[in-house]
Parts: structure tokens; sequence; C-alpha cells
């Protein structure tokens, strides 16, 4: 088993609005893909993300309001297969951290190193969605490789 | 054990490029730390790096030019110790891959999670190095959290 982590912290005092853009079809087409459809803001909910390239639905598997976010994968690709992603959330000065984990990869494959640097990727975006206002969700994400 | 893996495609047909910005002074000054000091074009050379808050002394582990670059960590933090990472580069199409592995870790520690994010906005720094001439090495680095 393999996973990827990562650590970003967002300049605000809103633990609320982070948890809110974790959860909500808005909040998650601000910094992720603009092609979201589907509400994560209840346990069992099926959200729908879109790209150019395919797609990834996520079922609500846990929630602890403005702490914790986490998805099960209910449908991707083969690589991602019996995958969870978590976001947790806490204040730190004025700071709000994010404790990002994508767990329980088979093999750390080709395509697992580029998911980890784009999930780095990702996760400024969402930490300049609250900061600025302005996040680069799919088609306007930062492109790291060849793939995408 | 846990490790950190990316990947990111450079859109240059010089490969040899992408080696010297990992194996000389100017080039690693270019895109992780300016405070670089020592080449690691042989191996067995201890490179330092100084950042802020700290460092890392390499020792070059491996080299297989324009191909592979290994070092292990000579000096540094705690959660360091131990640990290897290695650039592995090949050309596809009009990019120059580079996975990039940070291996060993003894814990998925709070701090490793950190690392992860900041060696993905260091490797797009080496991509902008090579893509535009210009870098964001130390301390001109995009600051991701309150530890940097």
């Amino acid at each position: 088993m393999a996973d990827i982590l990562h650590r970003i912290g967002i300049k605000t005092t809103s633990i609320e609005a982070v948890y809110e853009a974790l959860t909500t079809q808005a909040g998650l087409a601000g910094w992720w893909t603009s092609n979201t459809s589907g509400s994560g803001d209840q346990v069992g909910n099926i959200i729908k993300f879109r790209f150019g390239a395919g797609g990834f639905d996520m079922k609500v598997a846990a929630l602890n309001p403005a702490h914790l976010v986490v998805w099960e994968l209910a449908d991707g690709p083969e690589e991602w297969l019996g995958t969870r992603i978590s976001f947790e959330l806490k204040q730190e000065d004025d700071y709000v951290i994010v404790l990002f984990k994508h767990l329980n990869w088979k093999e750390p494959v080709e395509f697992m190193h580029h998911c980890s640097t784009k999930w780095a990727i990702f996760l400024m975006s969402l930490k300049s969605l609250i900061e600025t206002g302005k996040g680069a969700p799919d088609p306007v994400d930062l492109k790291i490789d060849n793939w995408n």
C-alpha cells in the first residue's frame, strides 16, 4: 500500500469557509474541477467530478463539520479503486491547516507520482480560492506534465 | 516506511539541461535554494543546501548522466535521517519527465506531509527554470503553510 500526503496552510480564521469549499458544489467547483455535480455535505452522498480526460465519483464516507471530510472512490480509474481521501482541518495561529491524505494505492505506479504532484497543485488552488476568492480548477488548472 | 513521489514534465528536448540543473551548483541554486554550495556531478560529493530555517547536506550516492541522480541525506533534520532522494529522467515526446522519490521516511509525520507539498512546489520551480530561465528557489519560493 502507498499513500499520498500533503499539508497546506490557508491564511484565514474561518475554518468553516474551508470546510464549505470541501463540501459544497460551488466550493469544490472553485478549486478542483469546474465540472462538479452533487454536494458533499451528507454522508453517503455521491459527488461527480469530471475532467477533460475522465473523472471520479466520490462517496462521502465521513464528516465532522469544520474538522474532517472523508471520501471513498465510488467509480474512477483502475489505479484509484479502493483508495480513500481525507481532509483534516485545524486552526493554527492565523492559518487553517489542511492535512490531506489519499490512502491505499495498491502500487506506487507512475500515475500515482503524477496524482501526488497534481494534488499539491489543486490544494494550492484551494488555498488561493479561500485567500483571494479565485482558485484554479480544471480546465484552468496549472499543468504539470504531458498527462495534464 | 513511507515515501514521497512526484512526476513533472518539462517542455524541452534537452534532457542534459535538466540533468545539469540537478548536478551543478548554479542549477540547484536556481530552483531549490539560492544558498547551495558544492557540486553534485561526482558520486561521493557532498552538497550543502541551506534555508532560512536550517538545511540539508546531501551525499551524491549514484549518477547515470542525463538519466538518474540519487542522493542520501548526510546531515539534516531528524525526520529526514535515513532517507534517500532520486530523480529519474526520460524523454517523452517534447517533455523531459522527472520521476521524483524521497524514500524511506520512518513515519508519515506531519512534517512529511509538508515536505511532500513543498517538493511539488520546488519541482515546479525546476520546470520553470528550464522552460523560462527563471525558477523560484528559497527564499523566493512559493509559501505553502505556516511552516514555510
